[in-house]
């Protein structure tokens, strides 16, 4: 039996689209066939017209000059704007609202060759309120959040890719939640130019996809970068255990995947040791707070002022909570962060990755709340490159991840230890086709 | 004899706005009747229609609700989202553009009950090629730029305040070359949401106005800080003179003004001594062309790749540069700057300022070019706060700036140094009334 095409991870593509076995048009058709059989329940798009899909992936048949992402469907954010489709911030401030032009980032990939499929269903304004996208291995519960559109599709096989962003938790949680790889570039490496901010200091952009080897494919088109090294099977590979102050609110399932992980990798060679987040890390909640609502309340200020009615409560609260930091607190918070950031660096002497909770557990019943970042958001403050891996199961039988931390701007290493990694753990539950 | 409004400050203007004394409309009409007289020959504004800022002008007179900048006329550099006029990024390809909304910085000064009276002109996306603006102190001179448009109206008297922004030198500069105050606040201070990225680890969000005590009034409302504490005459203040690697591209007129301020100052009690710029800053010119052309390359991969043909050959040839960097490169630059600013830091336990060129010299004859931004986009790339003195005149009468930075986030320090010696120094060439 043949594989179906919408399945198919973004570097199984190419190699299909780039020497002509499969053209474009086909694969979307098939990409759109289940976003037709699969939407009426998962709710991954705020914007998708299939017949505009449809005409781009007839105009990328017919284009002479091919990119190294030649057909790939991709999804990308609500919060990023797209010249050809609305970007409404989900949020009823922006419905319809149309910009001229595509983010630098979505420029990128369509340069690339890459269909842009359509804007994927966001939080308003990438913010904490749970918005209407289900989990696609079960509808009762939260796919996670922000990025709920991106990791719902990925994870749904309705395509290969979706850009996300991270302020908080919002590429790590919901690729734990839905079971998918999301990846979280060193802060700035991808452009963020085009993309609606919430925290400036804090946004990073990430990609959500189910393979490794796509991360790192999307990540050379984006970086200009060269191909990522794959490690042999006997490299030398030397893993920090770190729990984090957190790990008390972590569940059980999430508890027993990084200790499991621990033990499967030491098994097989790697070198593993525990390592704790030096202080003043445990401040780190705390500094997260100032910072996202200081830098939320003044880049959200026209939204504020104009359309305040319009804000849900929990994103209001942010916002009513930042404007009253005063600058010398907000500066104070960045300064510790910096400070833990220089302390960070130094136990990557001694390790070449982290390995670390992605999430709380399984994704929570119900879709009032997109969970907790408090596992996330240690990584987006500290700005070094992180992989959520969906390696296992949880009591409900719901993806639970675990995350890999790299050092600052060692992303490809990063990535090439993420590759071993995954393909020695496995996967955890997937989408029943 | 009374002096004409459009002269006031932004400070002498809320002390007679909130109690009564002027009311907005008033004064926006002597503003207008300025810009009326003399933007034929100035051309500080892309975008400004009269009898709309008259309208805006007699809502605030009839507002209950009157903020800290009650009245004042600003400038808003046409980078920048307006909700109520267009935002054109001196690009054809944004002809008659309109976003929905506000950005964050201009939102929050509307909230405090600013006026805005229009866009200031822009070299194109902030970039390098010259603009339409003359130097208000002779129209056979460039303003400097990018921000040359908010130079030009604060100079003449047209608006007390405007918004520009510096990814190189392009509030100093053109401060400099004008003969006003620019301050450029510790990188991030400013929130940026809505604002056309140029080169975003670099574009700094920046204040150009005529006295140091309006750059302290708008700081404190934008970013929710107490009110500066100014000096007494006595108090002890180190100065470093700082001439930097550039040194010997400094005209004779920059070169003497930073010496006699130096000089000057130590006479009434400063204590002085010479700081060298530690290595590796010698690089900080190679460092600055890689990051800004990576970043860019990738922010503008939009308009680059649907509209080359609209695009200057001066950015386009950054963009070029910059879509061939590889990402290596790129990251060796940016940690290259990252020890820079670390040892840098290390000078400010020495000195609580350092005194530096400002810019080569006199705004250079001819429009075709806006100068070099050797001398800013050292204090861009350290992210350092930073205030040029208008203080001296070239040997053509034109304004010569000086420069003082501060170490990183001691804005308040910077600013409240700064308005002792501008006091001290006094002011250069201004515009004849």
């Amino acid at each position: 039996m043949v594989q179906p095409l919408n399945t198919l991870s973004a570097t199984e593509i190419v190699a299909l689209t780039l020497n002509g076995t499969v053209n474009c048009e086909t694969l979307a058709r098939e990409c759109l066939a289940r976003v037709a059989a699969r939407e009426p329940v998962v709710k991954a798009w705020a914007f998708i017209d299939l017949d505009q899909v449809l005409r781009e992936a007839k105009a990328l048949d017919s284009r002479a000059n091919r990119g190294p992402l030649f057909g790939v469907p991709v999804g990308v954010k609500d919060i990023i704007e797209t010249a050809d489709m609305p970007t409404q911030m989900g949020s009823p401030i922006y419905r319809g609202y149309r910009t001229l032009s595509d983010a630098g980032c979505v420029a990128q990939l369509r340069a690339a060759g890459a269909l842009i499929v359509g804007k994927t269903v966001t939080c308003e304004f990438a913010g904490p309120a749970a918005n209407v996208t289900t989990n696609p291995h079960n509808a009762a519960r939260t796919p996670g959040g922000s990025s709920s559109g991106s990791a719902a599709a990925v994870a749904d096989f309705m395509v290969p890719f979706g850009f996300g962003t991270q302020t908080g938790g919002s590429v790590q949680r919901p690729a734990s939640y839905c079971g998918i790889v999301g990846y979280k570039p060193t802060f700035g490496l991808i452009n963020r130019q085009g993309v609606k901010p919430a925290a400036e200091s804090l946004d990073t952009m990430g990609l959500m996809v189910r393979t490794v080897e796509d991360a790192a494919l999307f990540m050379q088109v984006l970086t200009n970068s060269a191909k990522v090294q794959w490690l042999p099977a006997d490299a030398p590979i030397r893993i920090g255990l770190c729990r984090t102050y957190a790990w008390k609110d972590a569940d059980e399932a999430t508890r027993n995947a990084v200790e499991n992980a621990a033990r499967r990798l030491e098994k097989v060679g790697f070198s593993v040791c525990d390592v704790a987040l030096p202080p003043p890390c445990e401040g780190l909640p705390r500094t997260r707070e100032i910072i996202n609502d200081y830098e939320r309340a003044r880049g959200m200020a026209w939204e504020w002022n104009t359309h305040a009615d319009k804000i849900t409560d929990a994103l209001g609260k942010s916002i009513r909570n930042g404007l009253v930091i005063p600058r010398a607190q907000y500066i104070e918070a960045l300064e510790q962060v910096a400070l833990c950031r220089h302390r960070v660096a130094a136990l990557f002497t001694d390790v070449d990755v982290l390995l670390t909770p992605a999430a709380d557990g399984e994704a929570p019943l119900g879709l009032a709340h997109t969970g907790h970042h408090r596992f996330q958001s240690i990584w987006t403050q500290l700005r070094t490159p992180t992989v959520t891996l969906p390696t296992d199961a949880g009591p409900s039988g719901m993806p639970v991840g675990i995350q890999l931390v790299g050092a600052h701007f060692a992303d490809d290493r990063l990535l090439a230890i993420a590759q071993r990694v995954f393909a020695l753990l496995g996967q955890g539950p997937r989408i029943e086709l």
